[in-house]
């Protein structure tokens, strides 16, 4: 035993989280030692109540405040619900809502499809779309899945289900990223963004 | 306001932590979210009472349990305690000690002498390393510290106060880095490994 055991015991739990291996987990810990004591205390509470904190939107399956029953964004009068943009996960609600671009409401899936991880659609809140969407009053749903071969999947399985309920069903645009440069463009991103080529105006 | 307040005080948390930026912060949170309850429980738990439950060996200042007054490198009978090594910082000790090629005892300055960032000797434990060295009983005092600026400026300062006291001061060895690759070497390196070359036996 090198590490007394309280701080082993953090770098055992540190190890746990996506990204950060021993030795990331190490240096955290020992930061954390000589950071002001209220850094340590501020994460720990924020930590320890993360969960019961925390609930899911009934309307569109996003993260919102523990005893509210829908989110701020569904429950918002000034966003279109005609327009529904369906992501897999609540982070992908903040990407685009930093965008300020999309004035619609959202539904998250909470994941993907993906056959190899055992994932099908009742994992996933697409019953709960279509039901969304078979209620009327929504013109187009814009399904913005991750542009990887299983929100691929996800997206068209999704445009199949939703079909025949006559709603128009988009999907974001694939090409060259912004700054991006075309030199260092894979072969499908390139060949994706010359199909997808459109007139200069 | 996207994120829900427990989740938001979360990632604040989060990224105040070394390395970790808004992008890391928010995907940790999130991943800590869906994660099984234990894991932000376990955290939390090892957050909470992390420097209450650890404190400074009293002989080497090295991070022992809370409760005790010397760490079990320096209660042990079997480390030889003629030979002292000095480091900058707790995380040295254990990057030492999984070598499993050292024996002696240590001494954890808890920093590094830094005109630049305002810390000088009375800021570290040097005074506390002089004293035990006076006490006799040590023939060589290792200074580990880094081979960067500061390290090389503290090793110095050390040998200089040590010299006085009759005891044998040295510095770790510095080369190519075992693995490394020559062509990858910076010239300072280069140029100590050309300085310090040995003969082949």
């Amino acid at each position: 035993m090198i590490f007394p055991e309280s701080i082993q015991s953090l770098i055992t739990a540190l190890e746990r989280l996506p990204g950060i291996g021993p030795k990331s987990a190490s240096r955290l810990a020992f930061y954390l030692l000589r950071a002001p004591e209220d850094l340590a205390q501020d994460l720990s509470a924020a930590l320890a109540n993360l969960k019961s904190n925390t609930a899911f939107c009934a309307e569109c399956f996003n993260i919102t405040d523990a005893g509210r029953e829908r989110c701020e964004i569904c429950e918002s009068s000034k966003r279109d619900a005609a327009l529904i943009c369906v992501v897999e996960e609540a982070l992908d609600v903040v990407a685009l809502e930093r965008t300020g671009g999309f004035q619609g409401k959202y539904h998250v899936l909470q994941g993907v499809l993906s056959p190899i991880e055992g994932v099908g659609p009742d994992d996933l809140k697409i019953k709960q779309l279509i039901e969304r969407v078979a209620r009327g009053g929504v013109s187009e749903v814009i399904v913005a899945t991750n542009p990887s071969m299983e929100g691929d999947a996800t997206a068209l399985y999704l445009s199949q289900r939703l079909e025949p309920l006559g709603v128009k069903v988009t999907r974001l645009a694939r090409g060259l990223p912004v700054g991006g440069d075309l030199e260092y463009a894979d072969q499908n991103t390139l060949l994706r963004a010359l199909s997808g080529r459109h007139e200069m105006n």
